[in-house]
């Protein structure tokens, strides 16, 4: 009982923060969005094709998530973007505190679009709210079709899915009709975006989404 | 800090029901794995070879774990082995009491190996002990070679890596060969296996070894 009253409070004080957090987002006019997904179902290559189009045109920060190691903060800096690292030491999940820590290293006045690519975990990052605009959950053709119906809480609380390495279909055990409709079954609002960071498949209709919603 | 004692207090509770387990397990001459992984990496196909593989000679039974369905655990069903779905609704783990509830349904001494498969979550369950006799984790080549430097505990915490959907290394981004020298990296004593559940590599090799572990 002790323990789950201390999981609201921390809950509560998270959300506390995160609305500090959304607070700063709104009066620069930074549209943030928090990726989440399995380990390795692609969000640091969807990153990269994301700065790939739209750096050119539009001003992007990243806070890159991780357990250990800095990598995915490597692969981003041949970008030249602002990109902080968060190293969580074993957190399966960002908090609201990081990445209010995280802003410090920001000029958020002088960025359009803010990507916080969350810890690769599918069940823990949906509970924790961030200041984000909206969640992006990304899901690999090879994690299969059921994962909406298994995990369904980061897919309510996602308002874009990305179906990526959909190049891989042939070679996999996914009916992407199937992983559709389960997706939609749990959340029916979901948009839905099927690409593929190989082939480029789906990547420009994502990017002139993700710009639109930014502007707007 | 009031939530660190809790965190302690939740492990060390756990670690005292996971010696029950374990006792358990060793008076009737059990060998308890705990299979853990990213969602979708191929945990439930694996059992699938492995009961497919193993059910005629050894007597085999099943603990499921997941956030949400008893999916799983109806595709385990055609191999009329004793099995239980644990749905942890909402939770990123399976715990040890979870498992000593799960134990009332089951005659040990009629089970020689019991495989636990638990939540898909490559961060969360590396810290709790079931009580198992150790932890095999699954890692398929869709997630890339970097998976055990940015999640080091599960690599550290287990006795076994299945490198799995070995048969899809020519279509995706993954090195094997620096998969395991990461993974050795994190943990020079793991046991590698590379695995197919398409093509059947590699399972009667992982069968053999589970078979003569389960039984030496």
């Amino acid at each position: 009982m002790a323990i789950v009253t201390i999981e609201r409070k921390v809950l509560e004080k998270n959300d506390q923060i995160a609305q500090l957090n959304r607070n700063a987002f709104d009066r620069d006019h930074v549209f943030v969005i928090n990726m989440v997904s399995s380990p390795g179902a692609g969000k640091t290559s969807i990153l990269e094709r994301t700065l790939e189009y739209l750096k050119g045109s539009i001003r992007i920060g990243v806070i890159e998530g991780d357990v250990q190691t800095d990598l995915d903060a490597q692969r981003v800096a041949k970008y030249d973007v602002p990109t902080v690292q968060i190293v969580t030491n074993g957190g399966c999940h960002l908090e609201a505190n990081l990445i209010h820590d995280a802003l410090a290293n920001f000029d958020l006045t002088n960025i359009r679009i803010l990507i916080i690519e969350n810890v690769g975990n599918l069940v823990c990052p949906s509970n924790y709210d961030l200041g984000e605009a909206l969640k992006v959950v990304v899901a690999s053709t090879t994690e299969g079709d059921d994962k909406p119906l298994k995990y369904p809480a980061m897919f309510r609380n996602a308002s874009v899915l990305l179906i990526n390495k959909i190049d891989l279909v042939p070679y996999v055990n996914c009916n992407v009709n199937v992983l559709r409709a389960n997706a939609l079954k749990i959340n029916p609002k979901l948009e839905i975006f099927e690409t593929s960071c190989t082939t480029d498949s789906g990547i420009p209709e994502w990017c002139a989404w993700l710009r639109k919603n930014a502007t707007d």
